[in-house]
């Protein structure tokens, strides 16, 4: 792997955001399986650092949260966060939106990432697919709930349009502001039609 | 780890002839699920790279889907082929034995890629076996069905045949092509018996 | 990462004897579950490896047992160990108590190891909890067992205790063996005393 070279301090801000709401949506899963205070933790950490551990693995980064406190104790106050507000204080609704920004800003920025190690363009497509999902999805198994990848709903595919789009976009030449910009607000409103609308893909029937 | 000295042009074939045949067992049982072509995809990929990724991770080496665009295409065509031919053209039962081939394949080629990092024999031996086995396993998990890990009949065992054989072979002096031969045909025939004849391992029963 | 520093020789011999105490419960579940010999030792290894495995790789250190024979073989030895004696002979409270001395071992040194590869203070007290409990959590997993994680009874919460303490105490200075000679005792006592009065954490129920 090539050294990193410009990671946008914008794409940075798009981390921060990805972290913490996926750290309340992992706190809200624990919440719903009435667990314990160490399982909020858990799942709040496992589903905030989840997908970008796996890219970073990957992709041959030093794991973006090894060598910094703060990652961590984002995902620690975001669990505590929701074991002391009681779970109806925070609507549900709101959440799917919170999550719909989180994944398009993490499926942004997980690409943006893949690229500047100088990974080629399918696998850094992926990467920021998996860095979108993966958290989740690991969430979703270790609850014993059938995880996104088994539901019809666009979800993986908004994450795949977003990043899609930035490592296109780059490719032929765009800004990394503005490619960030247009694939994270694409990826941002095919989830939110989906959240809306109930939008869904065919199931496979033959 | 040191650095990789041979890896044999022939082993590297059967790189490829593993992630095709098992990219393909991922999409059908995203088909048996009635999945959508966005799940069909994920399996293709997870069940095509997974293991061979578990095992760069593990020993080192720079995961080998990651500088290239081919590996997760093939995955991604593999997707598509089971989704837009009627999944009744392609029989179940030639697909056991594609598989058979692949894991047979993959457990030789792992195994070979870790001893060419420099791994001891015991773990190297146990590469190979992941690299035929992960993938499916992690499939199964997402999709919550019960693994081949917990059922008797003879898989991971022709893996371990396969990969103990090339180890070991190796260890004495055989010339790789040589060790590869014997010890992919040796866990193919294992498996194929497994298959044509149902021969399962004795389970616990105290 | 800055390379190792000091790895305390008694340190290492905590994390031989995690290795070998947890390759035993996970071999016992294998036994549970009337597997094959096959799994016994996948779930021996699987359990036995797999939290130091996940620590070493998000801290960017050589995976522990890929250097080496040896580890691999303790986990197949206490495989067959678990199988050729009859399960009756190893009674299950004295399990659930040896089980607890490599919680409180393997949490200790793997907050010690990821101190010495400079990880930040938090990110090495997750590796100390992930080193005793993601082993487990695993085996749950690809076994379809409810995983530690999801039940109240204190065992997440004693191996952070040991390893709270351990990144804790050498903080402030105290000496390396003093330290986790603290922890551990902690961690154990802690872990102890919830198998001998059943103590557990609160469930959120709101």
């Amino acid at each position: 792997m090539t050294p990193p070279a410009i990671l946008p301090d914008a794409l940075v801000l798009l981390d921060y955001v990805g972290i913490g709401v996926f750290a309340v949506s992992g706190a809200l899963l624990a919440a719903e399986k009435k667990q314990t205070l160490v399982t909020f933790i858990f799942f709040a950490v496992i589903t905030g650092v989840g997908g970008g551990t796996v890219r970073d693995l990957l992709i041959g980064a030093p794991v973006f949260w090894v060598g910094t406190n703060s990652t961590l104790l984002i995902c620690i106050g975001a669990a505590l966060g929701v074991w002391f507000l009681s779970r109806r204080a925070i609507a549900e609704r709101a959440l799917l939106w919170f999550d719909a920004v989180g994944m398009a800003a993490y499926a942004t920025y997980g690409a943006s990432k893949a690229l500047t190690y100088g990974v080629a363009p399918v696998p850094a497509f992926a990467m920021g697919v998996m860095t979108a999902c993966v958290g989740g999805i690991i969430r979703d198994v270790l609850a014993g709930e059938p995880s996104i990848l088994m539901r019809p709903e666009l979800y993986v595919t908004a994450a795949a349009l977003a990043s899609g789009l930035f490592v296109g976009l780059t490719m032929v030449g765009a800004a990394p502001g503005l490619a960030a910009l247009v694939a994270g607000l694409a990826g941002f409103s095919l989830r939110g039609a989906a959240i809306a609308r109930g939008l869904s893909l065919p199931a496979y029937d033959r």
